[in-house]
């Protein structure tokens, strides 16, 4: 073992160097302009897979992005782990806001900059170079490994859960291993125990028929922005709490253990506010900030836009006004029910004087995990091992839908070890990875393959 | 007389081809990419002016666009008219309702299709033409006559305020002449004797200090859009009253004959909604369409954007919200008084948990004139035998914030004499201007210098 340590060392550079030509792919998956650089993405993965001399090298699917798959099954009586992770990345705009650009990988403060650092290129190649310190250094690796590498996670991975279903049998493990969430902080490893699910929509208003000068139209019509406006505005109250009618009520309630479980992570609401530039928080009332962004259910507008955003003064009474809103659901809230509810809630808020449209982009299940069982265990002691820390367990305010659909389709836990900081702007400008936790991403991975087959 | 008219028949063509050459210019005044246009647009009135044999031809100022100058003094004896108009116009966006290019002037249905037809080239074109047909035809000029053409109406008018108030013995009048609103619909002319004034806006909210992932800190800040949804909606309640503290306080109640008025007009609510597509109308209640759009004091959002604005799902939780409103005023409201309401209540409104800024954009004072003035009443005779039927005297809901202005430094009246119409698209794609009112825009206004002198 002590080889593979050493060779994981030995390589920082190398494999340093390889992530930067992994972040140079422009693999957003959301945008149709960027089909090939999807490809080129999926083709460089499996450029990797058979650099390491993985076997069964393919492509899973046929329809939408490439799920890519390798495995080395080393002996048929060994465990078998699945690593899970997405080459494809978030948008990058606002682009004027990136400090260097977003796929150029530049390093600087100990740290490599570029959309897909942290979510979820930089964790997900900490799988691959653990396996490939093994197999460099004719070290048996402790258990078999299948690779399941996807390119639509962005988008709600609409191809995923049939093809896991599709390939029940190749993809069997014991274990799936997922690192695309975050550390408590960056000294305070974490293993995720729950994540929240997500419903994501676009609304679109439209009052008139077209663009009106609002001189001669003002006032006689509904303005489409005003009845967005009158609608966001309708969803939650002065309390921070959503007024759809149900929203909550199937939403699990936190435990006392869980309550004091946040309670006694030492977490500094002034530190917090400082980071984000705010001088007050707000959010759902009765609850601590740990608890609103890890264990209850919100809703954010994630966009808005109608009428004249140009420079200057533009008098016009716009036709349609858009916006995009997203919950985030606990267990055992489900993206269907809450879309029934939104529906609901918009038939009858919405007046005569103007027509609405509500469409699903996108959805997942909220997960939640024993943290007793083997799998989990044996991350925690290769965490501590690796970080000198021993981990904490979170729940996590983020959404990895498949989550659940990996436990679900081939009954194994799945283990969520994140070496990402919460604060490494995933899904922002100035994405980035920390080198450091990069490289303790590769030891931890190779301890966790030694961990569990230990007990 | 008769020469004049018969002049004016007889070149319908070249007269609409010159229109169709200033269209041709992309005079937007708030672009700032159209600044050598907005020059080449000046100096295509000054080549007219020009053209026409016309005296003292300059640009009255430094700053700003230029505001172009012309004369024809015949006798000092004579009464002098000054025709306003504008040769700047709104931005074309969005581009892609365009049926045909909006800088191409193409002809169909007897229309002209371009940016600017109706506001407010094709209007201010008829002044010079009728001046044309006097001169080329050896008729003498009943009256003499003043152009001053602006290129900064539609962002506010910045410099002609000064610039007339620096002028004032050149610009000397003895009546204003705008042709700058619309007929009350295509078979009635009018004259309006009352514009809403105008007080734009732009308000702009930060949250958190950059965009952040809607899953790791939803529910723990203040998301900006959700702030600025419930200030805009917290703008303006259920029955179209705008809650803004003191709002109604200046306004000028409407008097019994005047709402008389407003409904001897025969105004089909019926056919107006159809015309603007919507199910039901909406408005201030206790006060009919015509006027709510003409008398009333309105609030409109003219745009909104903030956060993820493109295909898909980005999960982000925005840093910062916009959005530009603006207010229409009536007598006796001021944009600086209302700027100050809007302050108040913003500084009230707006919790810790975000900054905001304000901005006015624009402002222009409402206007109110006699209907039994010389001028005002020449207008009406000139229209009479134009159109062949009486005009109505209205109230308009757009704003010309120039009038106050006009009528204040040059102690002239000012007479709204308007050739558009309201559905003709001004401010809005596939604006047009009606061929046939273009060519008895020209024949009214020769009829207006007739009939002033007639008394």
């Amino acid at each position: 073992m002590q080889a593979v340590l050493n060779f994981i060392d030995n390589n920082r550079e190398k494999y340093l160097q390889e992530l930067k030509n992994f972040l140079k792919i422009e693999s957003i998956s959301s945008d149709p302009e960027k089909k090939s650089e999807m490809d080129r993405c999926a083709d460089f993965i499996k450029e990797k897979f058979s650099e390491l001399g993985l076997d069964k090298i393919q492509t899973l699917n046929r329809d939408g992005f490439q799920i890519v798959y390798a495995e080395k099954i080393i002996d048929h009586n060994k465990p078998t782990i699945l690593f899970y992770g997405h080459y494809d990345v978030q948008p990058v705009d606002p682009i004027d806001l990136w400090k260097s650009p977003p796929f150029s990988g530049e390093i600087r403060d100990g740290k490599i900059w570029a959309r897909g650092a942290t979510d979820d290129k930089g964790q997900l190649l900490t799988h691959l170079k653990s396996v490939e310190a093994f197999l460099s250094t004719s070290t048996e690796l402790p258990v078999n490994v299948k690779f399941v590498i996807e390119g639509e996670e962005e988008i709600g991975s609409p191809s995923l859960g049939k093809t896991i279903a599709a390939h029940k049998d190749l993809l069997a493990c014991d274990a799936v291993v997922i690192s695309d969430t975050s550390m408590y902080d960056d000294k305070t490893p974490s293993i995720t125990y729950s994540l929240r699910g997500l419903a994501y929509f676009q609304i679109g208003i439209t009052g008139p028929n077209r663009d009106l000068h609002s001189g001669t139209f003002g006032g006689a019509v509904m303005n489409p922005i005003q009845e967005m406006c009158d609608l966001l505005s309708g969803m939650k109250d002065k309390n921070g709490k959503i007024t759809i009618p149900g929203f909550y009520d199937d939403v699990l309630k936190l435990t006392k253990a869980e309550r004091d479980g946040f309670k006694k992570l030492k977490f500094s609401e002034k530190a917090y506010m400082k980071v984000l530039g705010v001088k007050e928080l707000f959010g759902e009332k009765g609850f601590t900030t740990l608890e609103r962004t890890g264990a209850r259910p919100t809703l954010e507008i994630n966009g808005i836009w109608g009428g004249f955003t140009g420079q200057g003064a533009k008098t016009v009474l716009p036709s349609k006004a858009y916006a995009k809103i997203s919950m985030r659901l606990v267990p055992h809230q489900t993206p269907k029910k809450i879309e029934k509810l939104l529906k609901d809630y918009l038939k009858k808020a919405v007046p005569k004087s103007v027509t609405y449209s509500v469409e699903a982009l996108h959805g997942g299940e909220p997960a939640l995990t024993s943290i007793e069982g083997k799998a989990i265990q044996a991350a925690a002691r290769a965490m501590k091992s690796t970080f000198g820390k021993t981990p904490v367990f979170t729940r996590e305010g983020g959404s990895i839908p498949i989550v659940v659909e990996f436990g679900r389709l081939l009954k194994a836990p799945v283990v969520l070890m994140g070496f990402g900081l919460a604060t490494e702007n995933l899904h922002s400008p100035n994405e980035h990875f920390d080198l450091n936790n990069f490289h303790k991403g590769i030891h931890c991975s190779a301890a966790f393959m030694n961990e569990f087959i230990k007990q």
